[in-house]
């Protein structure tokens, strides 16, 4: 059987390359898409993603803020920081790197977010806007996935889909998204029992667990469609690649498999908030 | 095997026994809990449901009341009629009979009824609330589901739970509360593709299609347990509960099944609402 290697770089650049006339356009009209990105703390990974997705935004001639915060900052501040962004006219969109540290309440701040701000698709509002169908940003990595399915045309309508992973921000949004494209959902989880017979039903299977190398190879349905979103120490996925490879029809590395396309998604959802903060 | 049939009845009394003393408390705080219910046009079944819901008040000495609108009211009208009742102290729930005519933007209405007040679970925010097992008022009929698997002991976790239906006020919401008790859920709908094969995976299945005797016995995997959040013309449910309870272990009846439940969740939310309203 052929193997499809869902390739995330060349989906990322179809993205962008839809981006840069918009942005050329914006710009004639004075306006730079600028996004904010706010680091608390200096976990190395963090800095990591931080560094690329402002890298990121300078490559396509958009603005990045980037905003570093001690460790030891309060939830009160955090929030007095997000509704500055809020308000700033210049900022379009505005993302909280995650993970914040322990004693902050990730989930106020997150909701601080202004709505028309929120291109990470963080915020409880926009979750449940996404699940009906109505969100403007749903969140960068289900939407990433999603983004490849469609570019390789990948039907899932009708399809049994088993994500593995619960997150607000990934594996029940993803869940909310391949369900309102038609596919039949199973969510999966830590407490999940028999969890390699399930997965063995998904035609597509989305891993988003965050243990390197967690899907093996037996776990495939053969013929399958299977997304990696993880993404662990050493640039390795939540799927065994080589093993999971033998069974599957397609299938998307780590790196240059989701990851490139997530960031492709901020970007492009920065320039959609540009283009509407015009409308306001 | 000994088999158990789910009395809902058993469950809204329990439900209801709890509020009592709570009423009679506010009571003595000079409060009377008023659950506001907004029908539009004559639809027969949902005048039916709400002068259930407005007798079912009375009996437990909670205020209800009730405002009939003409079917063909606009959008803006309606939403005028709901902002009313939310600056209306002595309101602490509000209703929206579903569904309205088509002309009307339900969800924009369902979304006019302030937090505090959907005692329905019916707007967006309140969805994202109850899918992060933060809501203060999940949907009732899901909320119900959730209500009797508790009264009778009956454990989610880790099992298998497939639920026939994706509607925002029924399908989503309990597949969100069951994955939220860690069951592994699996969600289906008109577009699933085998799906008595699916169906026959649960060891937990709710049926939420509208759809009179839908669910046939030979889907039902022998010892699950089958919850019937339907309710079609002529008292029967979405399951054919003779045929399911042979393979069933446990199994709500319809009627005296959900349907009770969900009255007495919706009493005990607007009872929850006026209480909080106290402490504003």
């Amino acid at each position: 059987m052929e193997k499809l290697i869902l390739d995330g770089n060349r989906v990322a650049d179809s993205i962008k390359g839809n981006l840069i006339d918009r942005i050329t356009e914006l710009s004639k009209k004075g306006i730079v898409p600028c996004l904010a990105t706010i680091l608390v703390g200096d976990n190395p990974s963090s800095k990591t993603y931080v560094r690329m997705k402002g890298n990121a935004c300078k490559r396509l001639g958009m603005q990045s803020i980037r905003i570093d915060l001690p460790a030891d900052i309060t939830t009160d501040e955090l929030i007095s920081q997000i509704n500055k962004l809020n308000h700033d006219p210049d900022v379009h969109g505005i993302l909280l790197q995650h993970p914040v540290p322990h004693h902050i309440d990730e989930r106020a701040a997150f909701d601080a977010i202004s709505i028309e701000k929120d291109v990470d698709g963080v915020t409880t509002l926009g979750y449940a806007l996404n699940a009906f169908g109505a969100a403007t940003f749903p969140s960068c990595t289900p939407a990433a996935i999603m983004a490849i399915l469609e570019y390789y045309n990948l039907q899932v309508e009708g399809k049994h889909a088993v994500v593995i992973g619960r997150s607000p921000i990934l594996g029940k949004p993803v869940s909310a998204m391949l369900l309102n494209k038609n596919a039949t959902v199973t969510t999966c989880h830590s407490r999940t029992i028999n969890l390699e017979d399930i997965v063995r039903l998904g035609d597509v299977v989305v891993a988003a667990v965050g243990k390197p190398n967690f899907v093996r190879g037996d776990w495939i349905k053969p013929g399958a469609i299977v997304l990696d979103a993880g993404y662990n120490e050493g640039n390795v996925g939540d799927v065994d690649f080589n093993e999971c490879l033998e069974n599957a029809y397609a299938i998307t590395p780590v790196p240059a498999g989701v990851g490139p396309v997530t960031i492709a998604t901020l970007l492009k959802h920065t320039v959609d908030a540009a283009e509407k903060s015009l409308l306001r």
